[in-house]
């Protein structure tokens, strides 16, 4: 069974049981490109239902929508929060036309669920019209930007959960390793000592200060430009639509949406989404430089540095038995570069908008939902088949400092930087230890060696301010 | 119903009706990344089979293989290879390991199917182990990227195919609007006469250069490096086996591979991904910039170029009526972008390759699928929603010419380029004709005019060389 | 004349008139990459400068450093603050050890005018060492980031200066043009009308929320590691050191300078560069869309949309007389692609950093610094030479509206989508007029259709309201 | 003293002195980006002089240019490929107008100089003019492009020679360290035995490899427009012009330039550029990731894998005394950093080619030139003062051999992959050797180790065929 549905280019079957209509079926024809569609990403449904119910409800208000109508519009909307018909969203991600299919898609199963409600059958659209009524007083160009917004605003909410999950587990480690001595390396060089503690502390710090930065970039999406409409003159909506709508949808969201001071700009601009890609790209660049630390740190376990253990979550080799890899620090790092990647797509995507609408919209919508969602894995994964469970092997850390020639360092203030450099020069080139070579050359007592050469007060020197000796 | 098996790190119960045993599992559980798995990428299961193939084949042949496990292993692999069984790969394409996981979900699905076959339930390792039998004189490090080159060969040609189904597309074009004069831009200002037909020919010829260069690339993949096992030297293979698995996997895939001279080198270079990628992003660079043009040409309808006419799919507007828009090569354009931020990740994980191995593989593999992929669907879409059903607004492109300045450049070697810009700085200011001013001012004589500004010669200007008039 | 110099690795004669000594010597021949030197960046000696002197005074205070010699240091900071013996920084900006030679460079110069002032000759550095005296207390890994965050924060500020004064003029253009009715576009095709005043007023709004951006991002530059040294632990400072230097720096600075309150984190991290290449990356991105628009505005001057007209500032063609094109729009679109791969080059190098240091911190200040400059530039070219100097096509402007089919769109309303859409596809097809064709089929009559499509309303449809005709 | 010039948009006054006229002034008035003037590329310089002189020997050929005129321009032009008047090119290089200030730079000093080879001042135009003249049946659409070529093949022959060097020089040390035994690490894990000789030979190969690739990309250089003129139509060139202009070139610059098949798609195409910068990117990752690499093996000295030692070069430390970096490759990290950015800016110049030219091309070729003479310096640095005086720490190297879990491997074969799982799952647990535990458990006997277990052996097992013990 089926109804026959129409448009400016001429109409088409569709199937009784869908509520989409001719202008979702024509989209789906034209775009196959991912096959990826919107039913994955329901924040963006429901986001779009949100809209749509602010924008009904402020039409009813300024009497552009029939109570009844708007009444049944809402009602349906709410349907789609709640998570019902989202597989009545069949489009491919990645569209042309701004948006328009994927707003369009939306009010025709709107307006089809709404004619249920309101006692009438699909497609009797004299009675509740995907254009005249769901789409009233709106525009694709504001509906779907305000979406987007608010879509990737919860979303991020979740991110900087799984980011806040990840830092605490490094607090803890940083917490249980404080007591393990350990050389610091600058340029893989050997350098002078800290604890493994201060190395994991690092890491907690640098992550508090990605998701302080991330939320400076959230808030950019609570700047909307509904009521725009086309390009942002507001025109076929009525005056004072814009505010009002503004307005229910804060109430509808429970999020502090304001409107932009100037809509012609906002309708066009992508910079919000380039800010967060932007920060979601420096995210990436630390959370890979950290990965890369920990498999630099396990490395070994034999010829390596070996200094902390990843818990053994898999055979690591398919020949060589016995062998573990790093596989999550691995593929977080995989997920990093992705990241990377996706941000010079978005910047393209972002440099390509022309004129009043920056038509390249879906493919950083897409880019920003995919990265957002592997991002919140990769962060999950690490802390809790990773960070969670490293060892240090404290031992081994110890004697790699005592062994050291770094430690020489701890002397300059007191010998001098030109004593020092030939004490680790002939170190070096001997093999001998630093102690040996400065007590030979009666540039320090054994005495004052001893009170200088604690490693702990290496790491933590300012809690021992050197004394000339 | 289920079985235990277990490997070095413990055991688990594996559901008795799956083909995949303890490693793959524990790989579903490390891996949740992207949801998506090789099953979505069969070339890639098959490429694999192919390659377990010509592994069990030259191991029986060097007396490594028992030939009734051999045999099964063989039969294992060809059903594989048509195709069953590819929804036993559920490991997240992003994973860390180097393909570890991918690599082991084949052993184990084999070893399984291969000890049905022999009569044996799933799970009796003791006759037909993933390791020690389907794994045989092998590494992950050898046969994932062996196979990945199978699959992106195979993939490539598919590319090939549909780039020339869009270059066919343009040909037939340039030969439709051969005769459409109309004003050629440079820097978006008018410059000097053309045809239409041969700026579609460009289009075609371009194209044509882009398959060029990808078949180039494409051929590097076969070089493959195995026998190679974990980092080059062989290890664990016995003498001669390299040379024959790559001679048996030619036989069985049809595809002239050959050894790579340096196994060591061979088993971490991704420059072939690199290089490939690379081209790809080219493709994408050439393939925007058409995109782009088409939207330029397209303009208007009353208030831009306008010059051609691109077939209309969808409505263009939820709230514009009659408004069309350029969909496809919108959508074509995100594709391009999409594909120039895969090659910076790819070249990230390229980049992170670290002494005898390059573990970023996934990414990369991963990457280039979803790439290929999208930019084929985006060269169909391209021709058959777009491009085979433009028209040309000739009569509006003709007057364009008419009216133009441009034409002066055809005066220059007459009259010199002092004397024309002169004349057409006139005309910009006062808004009138060329050839008025040129009369007026007595350069040249009605007659010598006519011959001169025949725009038709303009555009063809080598068939009619210029005399001193 | 030369002196000998010595490190632990040997000795070289130097040149007596110069200030460097032996490690800015190996450096001169170590690095030979790009032949620009800090020279050109007179900020970043400076900052250097003011950093050393920072440190000295603490120095004193707190009894590291004799007083004369400190003085004397002082005194030789001042010199280089002032603009003196920059010629003394000979080391080419792309160089390896993590900015140790810059650092050295330095102390070596700073020393030596130190002696000079001290009345001893250059490399006595018996009484005043570069490494004892001059980096007393430090490190390059402190001094050389607190130094680049200095100078960075400076040129930001030029940089800010030069986005306002781009604003300005486009507010300024913004009130010169808001009564020039235009048609806008989305997608390319016919919108609705809008006036050029709002298209250059979202310019100048776009770019305001630029600065916000940058001006948050800056601030992040204030945040130091000084007294943090080889690796955050403070090793070879006294007690006390970090927060008195950090004052210090302040004070000679005048800037709210504070320290870091994780040094170990805060000695590796980049994120505060990755941040601002992200910003300076979405300004890019922002300033290539307008120079995008301004060429498609002005493109034509008869096939092309010719809505505005830019300065003439150079013939556009060595053979097309009296062409002109937007070569200031052209240039900077080129600007912001180089500002858009330096924020690659930038992330690859953050992303590099390992364990307690990113060594890669060179090629991201010279990126940085390089960037902005010619930013800068841009800006002031494109306020200077292009923007001030617009004028508008109004006529034409306008009767691109007056005949558009967009205009339909404002009866939406009052007739319906459908009935619209129905109408403008028969003024497309016929090539007739909306209005005529909306009388012909009585949708409206003519009083209806004056006051409803009176363009200047539909550039301003909020301050009249639509009422049911 | 100074003369007066005109073109059509007003007049300048020019001092006396300089070669250059009005055009080339108008444009340092209107371009101040970079500082970096087209006299620090003389390879293009001289290309323009080449494609100059062939230009007036084609047109004199073809009586288009008088011959006295014709061979003071070829005299001017022979002048500038010796390397004179290069200091006659101030036009900043990044510039818009797709390179016409460049080209009309060298019209104007090339006219003025035949004037004065003719006997006559610079600026009398009447008897040698730049555009009339020495721009005769040229236009900048295709002399830019063609001399970029030029100069492009030029200097990567120059690069390709540096790449050799590099190559030769990891050749020399993969026979040097032939027989040092060491480790292969995969996924940073011990994984098994090869040599440091190896290592270095794949690195040779490696490079080896992107030279063939560089080879390629470059020839498409060779393919040229010269006779497009303005848009590809071949406009204001006599018949014939075209194909005797590109063989007069072939004979001057002793390069067999063709002429492009398709001159319209030629004339707007940059993909020979993309390609070219894409094997650059594929160049500088490998690059990198050998670097990375290098300075892996040689972290340490005590606290890291310590392998090799890379030449001391200069004190690596402002503090830790002793303390030496890898320093060379450090900064070939940061060069291809700098590459791969800069592919991104190229890739966004070539993406933003509108309609009949690619405007962008004056930053492309920035770019590219800055890239490949920064590249060409890495590779020479790396090699000179990096890689010739790399030593090996042999017996260290040895001695992790020894140790190793990983010698497992080769005892696969015969023990089976679980037995072997087994024993180094013991080895790692209890810290004890490998060969011990194989001998407890009785899995093989002494003389049947000692027969496997040689680790020369294991790094070239091809050599020595397992046998069933």
């Amino acid at each position: 069974m089926s109804r026959l549905e129409h448009d400016f280019l001429g109409e088409m079957s569709i199937a009784d049981d869908v509520y989409y209509g001719i202008q979702t079926r024509r989209a789906m024809e034209n775009f196959t490109i991912s096959g990826i569609t919107l039913a994955e990403f329901p924040a963006m449904i429901t986001a779009l239902a949100l809209v749509k119910k602010a924008a009904a409800a402020a039409n009813m208000e300024l009497g552009c929508l029939p109570h009844d109508v708007g009444e049944a519009i809402c009602a349906a909307c709410d349907e789609l929060a709640d998570g019902k018909l989202h597989d009545q969203f069949p489009v491919d991600c990645i569209q042309g036309g701004a948006g328009t299919s994927t707003n369009m898609n939306a009010n025709e199963v709107i307006a089809n669920r709404a004619l249920e409600l309101l006692g009438h059958a699909k497609g009797e659209y004299a009675y509740c019209h995907p254009n005249n009524h769901v789409n009233c007083s709106q525009s694709t160009n504001d509906v779907y930007p305000t979406a987007l917004r608010l879509a990737l605003y919860d979303k991020l909410g979740g991110l900087l959960a799984d980011m806040a999950h990840l830092r605490r587990g490094f607090e803890i480690k940083a917490e249980e390793f404080a007591e393990v001595l350990k050389m610091g390396r600058t340029q893989l060089q050997d350098a002078v000592p800290m604890t493994l503690g201060q190395e994991f502390g690092a890491y907690a710090t640098t992550l508090g200060e990605d998701m302080l930065r991330l939320r400076e970039a959230r808030k950019l999406l609570l700047e909307i430009n509904l009521g725009a409409t086309a390009i942002g003159t507001g025109i076929n909506a009525p005056e004072g639509y814009a505010a009002l709508a503004t307005e229910k949808l804060a109430r509808f969201s429970g999020l502090p949406v304001v409107l932009s001071a100037n809509l012609i700009e906002a309708t066009w601009d992508t910079g919000g989404y380039v800010q967060i890609s932007g920060v979601l790209k420096r995210i990436a660049v630390k959370l890979s430089k950290v990965c890369n630390d920990l498999r630099l740190l396990s490395s070994g376990p034999r010829a390596g540095l070996n200094e902390i253990n990843l818990p053994r979550l898999q055979p690591g080799s398919s020949i060589m038995p016995g062998k573990v890899n790093p596989v999550i620090p691995e593929v977080v790092n995989q997920v990093a570069f992705d990241i990377i990647g996706k941000d010079v797509t978005i910047t393209l995507a972002a440099e390509a908008g022309q004129l009043e609408l920056n038509v390249m919209e879906p493919i950083i919508a897409f880019n920003l939902f995919t990265g957002i969602r592997r991002l919140g894995n990769a962060f999950r994964a690490l802390q809790d088949r990773c960070v969670a469970g490293i060892t240090a092997n404290s031992e081994h850390c110890r004697e790699l400092v005592e062994g050291s020639i770094g430690i020489i360092t701890a002397l300059n203030p007191y010998i001098g930087y030109e004593n020092s450099a030939s004490v680790a020069k002939e170190a070096l080139e001997s093999g001998g230890s630093v102690v040996d070579i400065v007590l030979a050359r009666k540039l320090l007592s054994r005495e004052q060696l001893d009170a200088l050469l604690q490693p702990e007060k290496m790491a933590r020197p300012s809690s021992a301010a050197p004394q000339k000796p």
